[in-house]
């Protein structure tokens, strides 16, 4: 889609920027350091791409003052670089919109309720009792099951499915695959096998928050789950039955988190971090990637433990050794 | 939907408890002891929560007759609680009916068969050659694609999909996102690249099996991949190809298993716990969450390999200190 | 589908291998060493599985010269037998062909190019601007959104997600649940919580690539993901924003890769591993399955860091040992 142009002088007044270089120079889209034309606006936020400001050919670049004499083209300064620039990329590329109303392909039940300035998909799914709110966009191959709510402004992009009676706020933002609702994992055993625990709590999803492709929250066994706001989940993360997941807590992909576990506000966990049930994580705990968190965290803190690679001749030494020192440990009935 | 109301002595008559407490008490709901009204049935069973089993306004517990003396409401005694709490929870919140019959959204193939007493839903595909059970539920946006077999009484939630050729026994209950036969990952290696190898075994999914969402099961690569009877797997599982899981395993969340895998029965196999291939587990093997198995194991017995978190300031202290001895232990030529 | 009877003669011919035993048999199949008929084709590569070749009844055995001796059937000669038993199985076994068109119960917009070779299955959504290329089959359920191009060739097996304008090269091969084009994982911290960072950028699949089931591959934040051609993803991968995969790499299943990292050509990596973001692996790098990757590596070279199993009373023994070892070290004051 066309992007507007818009000049230096229009973007620092609007973000609250002081501008250093042309008011007057026109910009179009955001770009990388090195990838940037005159056309484009730039950031330096991550000190590894320094090296890369005294060439860019950037319109502008936005970045902390302490960098600005550094900077060969016009800067936008900003005291936060990464959240202005996120700010002035999301001006230049507008999302397309989705036309309000319901496409002649997509199947709502007449006992749904669907804002008129909605949108919803060819193929999408809307059951009985369901609710979209108003702007909501519903995209193709969507199922939102039966008593399901959607909040105002909330977006899922496609194949997302809410089973029944799952409530997400507004300006939620869920990506393709992701299932909140499905049956929390309760089985009760039994000498000839497993007896299903019905699992009858909901799920309840606060404003603001986005989940990544594929990433699971399933309902509660018998209260709700639940996601505060501002919470931003990435993609295949598992969530078990009866978490609670305090607001604008950040989860990076492939994290699991077992049944009933409570995470406080403002954490931050890594990539592939396994949290077992049953435990509180304070405030601002950050878990640093693939750890297993066993027991309960205090905040705040950081909390690790995986194992850095080695070449595999030294690892396997490493892993001997820790034998070793273990068994002539006990050998020498220290454990007595 | 309306639960019914049941007294307490019809409870204690249906599922073979003692009953102490007034037998005429009604309820017609489950909740946790803190939760609970005089309407509801609550149960302990975690000792974790015995704590607030003195302080509950349950119309009636379910618990160990050795609890019954702290129970300040009636007492539903049973040898097992958990189990039989999960019983009177499906009688007092029974799943929602689905209507027989196909939506008339739903594309079923003439060349499908499909029970009459079976309901695929809108949005949902049955491909030529596929075969729908008594009673089976064929949830929105699923696909059963060409010769697949669901059974009698097996409900797919939503976006399930079943690959062609795929076997799915009685009384299955199969979460939105599964993929049941996709091609098992298989390349032979030539100079020029990887030659695939044609994954042509089918899947065999046993009875009474339930798969969590996102979990993903491999067809075989020459026979079948097979999930025995009775066997739980929990969210965003993957399974290999040619896998045997034997029956009444459980499996919990994002652990994977590789190929020609054979599990035994009765094991229980923790989150985010990684299986290599060709390996062997014997019955009744517990591996405990985040943990590498790269060996047969023989069962009974329970595995770990996962290293619990501790601050990152002191995890960094064991890997260095680790490295040092390894290190410290190959220069003493220990390993000549 | 009915395979054809063909004879040894004529696969040897065709596949280049020497064949010692009677031309004239003939074979419509292939097998195991161990399930094979008179009218199969087995193989022998791995090792492990040599025990069964003195038994096996296939009416022939793809193997190399070294074992041709003990072959008590009729034996295909290769140097490589697993890829030339992988193009004996593709030749036995073709995939079904799909009709060429559009499903009535296909939605495809008035402003999607869609070759008239293709297939679109009934359930897809193909939305305007997108392409669909010469004999490119679109599954049920498959969903290509606004401006996304699919290459000849390339099949989508049922209920695949590109999101807008992703771009899949020819003879790519997704299976179901993969999600290409989701927005990566991008936010900036402000004391008021996190600021979308726009995902602007997009994905670029190479030719001869194939994903598997619920893999997910993130949009870049301003440029591209590449995959480049002939990788092979296993299933449940999740690769985020600016990655970019080597040609002929594999990863295999529950694997992540965090943003921007970049990853050579030919490398082998195992289940379940984690890289970190910003990363540089090179060429024919090979880590193991469970593996942590926090800093670049460099190539060839083989890379580990996941303890392997053992019984979980030794297994507490070792973790205890080593933070009992770090603490002495500390008390002993050898860090200053």
């Amino acid at each position: 889609m066309p992007a507007p142009m818009t000049t230096l002088a229009a973007l620092a007044v609007r973000f609250g920027c002081e501008l250093r270089g042309d008011p007057d120079i026109e910009v179009d889209s955001v770009a990388t350091l090195q990838g940037a034309t005159g056309c484009s606006v730039a950031f330096l936020a991550n000190l590894k791409y320094r090296r890369h400001l005294a060439a860019t050919a950037a319109g502008a670049v936005v970045l902390q003052a302490r960098f600005a004499a550094e900077c060969p083209v016009p800067a936008l300064i900003s005291a936060n670089p990464y959240a202005t620039f996120a700010r002035i990329a999301a001006e230049l590329h507008p999302q397309p919109a989705s036309a309000p109303g319901v496409h002649a392909a997509a199947h709502v039940d007449p006992g749904a309720h669907v804002a008129t300035s909605a949108s919803i998909a060819a193929g999408a799914v809307i059951e009985a009792g369901a609710s979209i709110g108003e702007r909501a966009v519903i995209g193709p191959s969507c199922v939102v099951m039966r008593d399901a709510r959607v909040g105002d402004d909330s977006r899922l992009v496609a194949g997302v499915t809410l089973c029944r009676g799952v409530h997400v706020g507004a300006r939620a933002l869920l990506h393709p695959g992701v299932v909140i609702g499905a049956d929390g994992f309760g089985f009760a055993p039994e000498p000839e096998g497993w007896v299903k625990v019905p699992q009858i709590g909901g799920v309840c999803i606060g404003d603001d928050v986005e989940i990544g492709a594929n990433t699971t929250i399933d309902r509660g066994a018998i209260e709700n789950t639940v996601i505060e706001d501002g919470v931003k989940l990435d993609n295949q993360i598992q969530i078990g039955h009866n978490v609670r997941i305090g607001a604008h807590t950040v989860v990076a992909g492939c994290s699991g988190i077992s049944g009933s576990t409570v995470i406080g506000r403002r954490c931050i966990i890594g990539g592939m971090v396994g949290i077992a049930g049953h435990l509180t994580l304070g405030d601002d705990v950050h878990v640093t990637g693939l750890t297993l968190v066993s027991r309960s965290l205090s905040g705040p803190g950081v909390y690790s433990s995986g194992w850095p690679a080695e070449e595999t001749r030294r690892w396997r030494r490493n892993v001997a050794q820790l034998r070793r020192l273990s068994k002539q440990h006990d050998d020498e009935g220290d454990d007595a």
